[in-house]
């Protein structure tokens, strides 16, 4: 009975250890297509799933993904992967202002949100945002399956989900 | 049969002469509180409306506004309100970055798309964007009505929108 509600309500299980990464293709630099699909990465790779591009807890924490790239290559990492519910030209504007230019970094729209309701990670940020962002969370993944992850109890909270928090589990 | 048509698909007529502007209230500044209603705005006032924050049309035609902004007081215009389906951080951000700071120019975050509806210029700008947006156009107002409008018939485009374009019918 809970499914056949959950399924008329259209919301899915959040990631969790075990989980697939949804297949559907991520924006990151041209804003007509979608290149990047983060089921098929290899290897280990770190997800950061943010509310929302230049409000400022989120500007606090990317950061520290930027600053601490070096650290997670050395634990084998091979990108860490920033997803908003923006477009393109809003993620990549943000990237330019935060300066994170290492290459390890990327950052992706998930412009219509699908990914993230797809991950179970959306909630309704309407009354500050608009509409349905990201919670705040962090994955550790490897060859498209979830080790780890990370969420944050309230998206403004920055805890569980700071770069250098993720780093001691790897 | 139209208007229930029209009715299902929630269209609404678009800004003409003589249109009353929504009601709905705008963010400016602070991203939890709407506290800009552009119906109840006195005197000659300008509506820029644009599809996207951060995007390059509406990067190089915002700031003819408020180059030409002086021009504009000299007309009697009170403001120029330039609004977009973004929230109020991403406005807020994009301002900055152009350096748009005339005291005339307001950057107004519709981050539900509620007013933009409302005033009939929403259109669906999901394969670029992910979601509706608004058409670009200019409206002339005054004391709330309308009295004239530009709808670029591309939103790309920028040609009976740009401010020289609109300071000539002043």
């Amino acid at each position: 009975m809970s499914s056949i509600i959950q399924s008329v309500l259209g919301s899915v299980s959040p990631l969790t250890k075990g989980s697939k990464l949804p297949t559907t293709p991520l924006k990151e630099t041209n804003p007509e297509q979608a290149t990047v699909n983060l089921s098929q990465l290899h290897g280990k790779n770190i997800i950061v799933g943010v509310p929302g591009a230049f409000t400022p807890p989120c500007s606090s924490q990317v950061p520290g993904y930027a600053r601490h790239a070096d650290d997670f290559a050395k634990k084998d990492v091979k990108g860490i992967y920033v997803v908003a519910v923006n477009d393109a030209f809003t993620t990549q504007a943000w990237k330019e202002k935060l300066g994170a230019n290492h290459q390890l970094v990327h950052f992706l729209a998930d412009d219509n949100g699908e990914w993230t309701k797809a991950a179970g990670m959306s909630f309704d940020a309407s009354g500050l945002l608009g509409n349905h962002r990201s919670k705040r969370y962090a994955a550790i993944v490897e060859n498209g399956e979830v080790k780890e992850v990370f969420t944050e109890d309230q998206a403004p909270e920055v805890t569980v989900t700071a770069a250098d928090k993720v780093l001691k589990h790897l």
